[in-house]
Order: structure tokens, then C-alpha cells, then sequence
């Protein structure tokens, strides 16, 4: 592998796991040789690309216009998911977490309700107002200098070997398509996500009120990547139990730990179950503490807490 | 423009559109310059990229299967669609054409009845083994020698030009990433078509009963390229009126008209209506004929038609 690959992961088990996989896969004649055609790499992106604490960034845009509008109708905070959301209900939260069927119901509908109409343009101006405003509470910058520099390192390392290197998270596809390629150097077509239905009528596209198929979480990862590129993935990165499948579709998996207590969050929540696998299933777990010398792309950012 | 570019396409208004449309999205600073980003290409297969008479060549492959069916259960020859294909009935035939809601159910069922449960590997082998033994009528030779010559170099000069390429087609999504790659050197993530739902459940994806969102048709092709890309298509080429939509979404529309009767065969019918909006909204419109100087490429074929 070529010298300053990987420069901001430290020497050690994960960062020589991975060098080692890439040189087999692209070592013609060896036994782990994968054809270019057949390298595509595939990463979770809440708490995988960028901080997903407290809350996934996503949702503070989402709760940010739904509170918006209960502004407007105040009945609505008497129903889920808004009184679910806004009265902090921990059971309400939880039920995100599991996918519990009528949560899940209530925000679709919710999703449906709020966007259904909007053109690709009028959502695109949502988010980079959104984009402009919001910090991140703890770390007072905004969600795009928190996206991991380790992690970016890691989409040049494999695209410089051949690999297609593909986002693929729970959620909002349109969301993330946004920022994609200035901030990950992903094209727009390599982003897969939970997304809704679109109408073309009169030259124009149209977002609908239904979300198309199943969620992206779970089995719905390498569904939906198989949908996207024919393929299932041959390296795969996820930090959460809706990456299990993705991660175990893959040749090579990779699970991000949260254990940064200074310059991030310490938590295990919603992960017990890929940590497990991960063991099982031979997976290299990147410690965020050990393996990363610099955390943030805003450099300033991990220098300060790293002090 | 590159010497040597479009080689198999003779000087004429069409080529010069074509060269002319690249140097302007390609121009820095000029009124018709393209950000990279935004430089989406588009183009139906069936009758675009390759011979679709008698009947695409994917029709094959499904009525052989069925085919195979029917004598394994012959009662199936008497209900829909089997009875109106292997009866060769126009009216069923037409309703193909037209997309009447009791044919399309018809067919889609038919779909799910024979290939749900299907592993990505099984469907592949069974595409190739079609692939290896299947001859067009007329020209007695397999499908994939009958690709158009002149469209894989426009491909290479679109590519050469920042685009990424991408084929859109109202047929199966799986049967042509099966030769994408090979055949156009387009990757199958690029591939845009009808598709099938699939599960992923121990490890593996297999085929479901259902076909997933609209058809790739019509509107359905705007909409899946929107799906897919979160674009709209810059340059569009189709060669039917099931490709008006697609075409009308791109700023340049390139139309193929079958004027060949001796390299091919010559017809409008399902393209009238993108002839008249071909006139109406200053698409370029290819004279195979006129315009292609070598036809396949399977060079062979061409030449031996052309004397």
C-alpha cells in the first residue's frame, strides 16, 4: 500500500486489517483476489461517517420543521409522532430504535405529510438551510466538520484500489444526497437510503407521500444495495445492530466502537448485538479512542478535545 | 473534439449535434457548461442499443421459459398471458404495447410464478445459457453481436467527457446487468430497469413474487433515473415512445430511427408520438441509415448487409 494511506489511523490491529485485506483483494492471482467489477465497499453513515450523538443529525432537521408546524397547528402535538418527539418520551424513542410497527407507522405518515410535494430543489434548500444553522450541542460546530477524517481516508484508500464506495444508511436518501459529494466525495448515485416515492409529470419530479419499499435498516441494507449496484458488498462498515446484515454480506467487515470519551460519546447502545457478531463473525472493531489519531475533518475540532 | 471520435458515425447534423451539445456542457465559463457533478447520461436499450425485432430480445428469453413450463403443465396454455403469447394473438401483443392494465397484470404475475425464489447466481446462469445459444432470426447471429456500434462510441466520448453513462430500459433491471459490464462496459450499478422485489435473509438475496415500484416506462423512466442518480438525465437517447418522458427530462434528446431496411429493419410504430415531439422539442434524430456508417459490432454483420 502507498506511503500516507490511512494517516490519520494509528498502527495497530484495525488500520494493518484492513491494508492487508485491500493488498489481497487486489493481488492478481492470489487467493483473495476480487475482480474490479466485483469491489464495491458499502458504509453505514450515522455514527459510522459523521457524530450521530445525541440524536442522528437528521432528525434535528426533521424535528426542527416538525416543530415548525405544530407552531402553525398546535392539535398535532396531541398526536404521534410529534407528542412522542416533543415530549421527549423515552418509550416513543425506543420504539424508533426497535422499529416497533406503529411508531414506524406514525412517522411515515408524518414524512408523508410534511414533504409529500415538494420538488427535489425546494428539499435540497431545506436541508442546506438546516445545514447552515445547526451545531452539534456538545461540540458546537456544525455536522459536517464532525464527519470522521479516518473514515474519508478510507473511501480514497479503496478507491484508489479499484473499489466503488457507496453510502448506504437508514436514513433519508434525498437527505444525504445533499452533501454527498462536497463532503464525502461520493456521487449522489452512490447514496442509498430510505426514500420516498417520486411522480414525473410535466418535466418536473415530485416527492410523493408514501416511502418506497422497505426501510434501510437491517436486511433492508444489502436489499437495497443488491437493488442499487447487482452486487452485494465486498467491504462493508456499520457501527450499529441495523448494520449486522449489511456487515455480514460483505467479505470484509468493519464496526466502528464508540469509546471516545473526550472527543466524542462512550456508548454501546443499540450495538450489543453487531459487537457480538463481530467476534462471531471475525469482523476487525475499530476503536475510536486508539485507532484514530485525528477524529474530525474539522481538524480544530479533535485537537481541541484531544488536549 | 477528440480526432476519431464517433468514428462510426458519418459527418451530418446529427454527429455535429451531438459533438457540438459535448462542447458546450464541457465549455468552462460558457452558457451551456455542465458542473462534473450534474453530467448524467441516459439511454433505453431495446431498439437503442441494440435490434429489438421481431421482439426484444429479453421476450426470448422469458417465452422460452415459459415455453419450458407449459410442457411440464399444459393446462397453462390456456390462460393469460401464456395463451396470448404462444397464440401469438396481436390484440394480447398490442396490449403489451400499450400497457392495458389486465396484460401487464397478466405478465407480471407470470414473472413472479417463475422466477420468485430465484438466487441472483441461478438467474445469471440461466440468462447466460440463453445468451450462448440464442440467434437472431434474420441475421443469424447472438443479440450481443447486434449492438449498436455507433452508441458504444458515443458512450466513450460522453465518458471522455466527464459523463456517467447510464441505461435505462423499460426490460428487466437483472437480465441486462447480466452483460452490462461485458457488452457496454457499463457497470451494473448504472443499469436502470423493471425490477423485481428481493429478500436477503441468511446471507443471500433471492427473488420475490413482486414487481417493486412502477415499470420502467413512460414517466417510470425519469422517475427511476431520479431513484437511482437524484438527477435528471443531461443528455437522453431513446428510440420509442415509451422513451418520450426520459428524453423531454434531459436538456439534449437524441431519437434512433429504424430507416434501414437493408443492415436492419424499418419502422415507427410505438415511436410515433416521439417523432412528432422529436420536431416539437428540437430533439437530434439519428438516421441509422444515414447517419451509422458501421452498424454492429460484430463488424461482420454490418459489412455483409451494407454490400
Amino acid at each position: 500500500m502507498s506511503d500516507g494511506a490511512l494517516a490519520s489511523w494509528r498502527a495497530g490491529k484495525a488500520k494493518q486489517a484492513i491494508l492487508d485485506f485491500v493488498e489481497g483483494v487486489t493481488t492478481e492471482g492470489g487467493s483473495d483476489f476480487v475482480a474490479v467489477a466485483d469491489r464495491i465497499a458499502a458504509f453505514d453513515n450515522d455514527g459510522t461517517l459523521w457524530v450521530e450523538q445525541p440524536l442522528p443529525p437528521q432528525f434535528d432537521f426533521v424535528f426542527g420543521k416538525w416543530a415548525q408546524e405544530i407552531k402553525q397547528d398546535p392539535a398535532m402535538a396531541q398526536q404521534q409522532p410529534y407528542k412522542g418527539i416533543f415530549e421527549r418520551d423515552p418509550v416513543f424513542f425506543a420504539g424508533i430504535a426497535t422499529q416497533e410497527p406503529t411508531v414506524i407507522a406514525s412517522l411515515l405518515k408524518a414524512f408523508g405529510r410534511t414533504w409529500a410535494g415538494t420538488t427535489p430543489a425546494e428539499f435540497e434548500a431545506q436541508v442546506r438551510q438546516w445545514m447552515a444553522n445547526v451545531k452539534q450541542p456538545k461540540l458546537g460546530v456544525p455536522y459536517t466538520d464532525l464527519v470522521y477524517k479516518p473514515m474519508l481516508e478510507l473511501f480514497d484508500l479503496l478507491k484508489a484500489n479499484g473499489f466503488r464506495v457507496f453510502v448506504c444508511s437508514g436514513g433519508g436518501r434525498d437527505f444525504m444526497r445533499v452533501f454527498a459529494e462536497e463532503t464525502w466525495g461520493v456521487h449522489q448515485e452512490n447514496v442509498i437510503g430510505s426514500a420516498a416515492e417520486y411522480t414525473y409529470a410535466d418535466g418536473a419530479i415530485v416527492r410523493g407521500a408514501e416511502i418506497l419499499g422497505n426501510l434501510n435498516l437491517g436486511p433492508g441494507k444489502p436489499e437495497h444495495i443488491f437493488a442499487q449496484t447487482g452486487r452485494l458488498p465486498v467491504f462493508a462498515g456499520g457501527n450499529a445492530d441495523v448494520d449486522i446484515e449489511m456487515l455480514e454480506s460483505a467479505k470484509f467487515g468493519l464496526l466502528i466502537n464508540h469509546d471516545d470519551a473526550d472527543r466524542e460519546f462512550v456508548y454501546t447502545s443499540g450495538a450489543e448485538a453487531s459487537m457480538a457478531k463481530a467476534a462471531e463473525l471475525g469482523w476487525t472493531i475499530v476503536s475510536m479512542k486508539n485507532d484514530w489519531s485525528t477524529m474530525y475533518v474539522n481538524v480544530t475540532v479533535g485537537k481541541l478535545a484531544d488536549v
